[in-house]
């Protein structure tokens, strides 16, 4: 099996919008900047986080474009590249590549339900054996509670075994900690990512590459306290730090939330805006969100100020 | 509540493509002459039965470009133009609209699950705002089974409320005959069709439009008996027959079965192709299927022979 490209804390980053609906790449490349700058291992940009599939492909490829533009390191992205047409995905994907980027996430093809994993299967070969480049790297993106359409671990361990130089990881947003630590177990040298920094602890007392999570987009910094920690002896308190964050967050619309935080803290209303089907958080909901983090002394890019 | 363009028979047309994968522009168009031929009532392009979303949006406009090339009249048609993104199904509605498509057949949003109607309300909304056009029809696409998002009953009445001169219609897929009663007795005027033609009968005594199947593939004429005689004496013996048909196809995945008897009958083993994460039928159901149907005196494109 290869060396995967990535390891730590990625970041699935959010995509601001302009207040016309349109994708905002100037904002968005000064934030994946600051991500960077807070310590970011990768940015997952096209992520379910990033309302990635609110956006056409062709607004997706003009995201990246800007991205590599404005001096982001292809090396430190991870874009999604998956959808439910293949030729879709190939485009997304041959983009990326061509772009130099160190790693792909791939969503299976969720629009139809129940089909059997040869159809899957037949989805991913069909990409990778037309691309049939050995600088794809490819990490499979699992996210049942969303795309209602997963990876199993019969069909992961089988993509492993055709596709050992190419498919490479997996981030793991089942929620489903007896899965992830199933693939940790399973398949040893693959780079699982918990999809949560709740788990990112025992995933790494099992083996795991890190994290990709959305809480990311505002915690960089003490997400990374326990990447950077976990043998110490504060390991188990640095993580009850950030699974009280999280926690905190998924008392709310997780995409909205984040960006009324990120509004917030950079004094910059345009960050909230969302495109349809998700709606900006309301003012009562903001507010309580606001108060909820001020109890826990949080402040964006600040190291924690009270426990 | 503006007349609705369309009311009968309609087919959602199943999409051929190549040994190579590609989108059969020839083949399409030529199977859209042969269902017009047959008595269909109109051309659900691009829907669930199409594998619509297994292609992307590009690959889809230049299909409805063959077609209106070819002669199909748009007046007959009512493609598919729902996507995740709203920038694709703004992209796709303009497209059918330019062509004088009488109407188009939109899918909320459906990557995100358990989003607000609210949420979904924007969506279309913002469709409609920014097409800005009277000549623009819609028709809501209700396939819960699949899409996993829905078009509520409630979102449903504040729609053709807000814009009564463009949401005219529903195909209801769900395969819930409550909900398909409740649209029908809450909105009279409003074009329902049931998503099954095992609800035909059923529906045109409630007031229904007609009804939009996938099983019109292959059995237009059928279908077209019930709809030419529900009045009459014989129509509930004609719905027992189709009903039978469709109960017969749903033994098998319904879209790979379709193809299979398409290219059975046409002699045309092309037409079995589907584009992953379908799979085409084995040679031990292909088989199945086909004495199955033989059973029934089915033969494409005939009268049935015996019943």
């Amino acid at each position: 099996m290869a060396a995967a490209n990535f390891a730590g804390v990625l970041v699935p980053v959010l995509t601001p919008f302009t207040p016309e609906g349109e994708p905002d790449a100037a904002r968005f490349a000064a934030f994946c900047r600051w991500l960077l700058d807070e310590g970011a291992d990768g940015l997952a940009v096209f992520g379910t986080t990033s309302e990635a599939n609110s956006m056409s492909p062709q607004e997706r490829m003009a995201l990246l474009d800007h991205l590599i533009a404005a001096g982001i390191p292809a090396a430190k992205l991870m874009p999604g590249t998956g959808a439910c047409a293949i030729s879709d995905a190939l485009a997304l994907t041959r983009h990326a590549l061509a772009h130099g980027c160190a790693g792909v996430l791939m969503l299976p093809p969720f629009y139809y339900k129940g089909m059997p994993d040869e159809g899957l299967y037949a989805f991913i070969a069909g990409v990778i054996d037309r691309i049939a480049s050995p600088a794809l790297k490819i990490y499979l993106y699992h996210i049942p509670p969303v795309a209602q359409v997963g990876w199993s671990l019969e069909l992961v361990g089988r993509l492993i075994r055709a596709y050992p130089d190419t498919v490479v990881g997996l981030k793991d947003s089942s929620g489903d900690w007896q899965n992830t630590a199933a693939l940790l177990e399973r398949y040893p040298g693959f780079a699982v990512f918990p999809g949560s920094e709740v788990f990112l602890l025992a995933g790494l007392r099992k083996g795991a590459a890190g994290c990709i999570t959305a809480t990311g987009n505002i915690n960089v910094r003490g997400i990374r306290r326990v990447w950077e920690n976990w043998r110490g002896q504060e390991a188990d308190a640095l993580q009850a730090e950030i699974t009280l964050l999280r926690q905190t967050m998924q008392a709310y619309p997780m995409v909205p939330a984040l960006k009324r935080v990120v509004a917030h803290f950079r004094n910059d209303p345009n960050w909230a805006f969302v495109r349809p089907p998700m709606l900006p958080l309301g003012a009562a909901q903001s507010a309580a969100l606001l108060a909820d983090l001020a109890k826990l002394g949080f402040a964006l890019g600040e190291r924690r100020q009270a426990a």
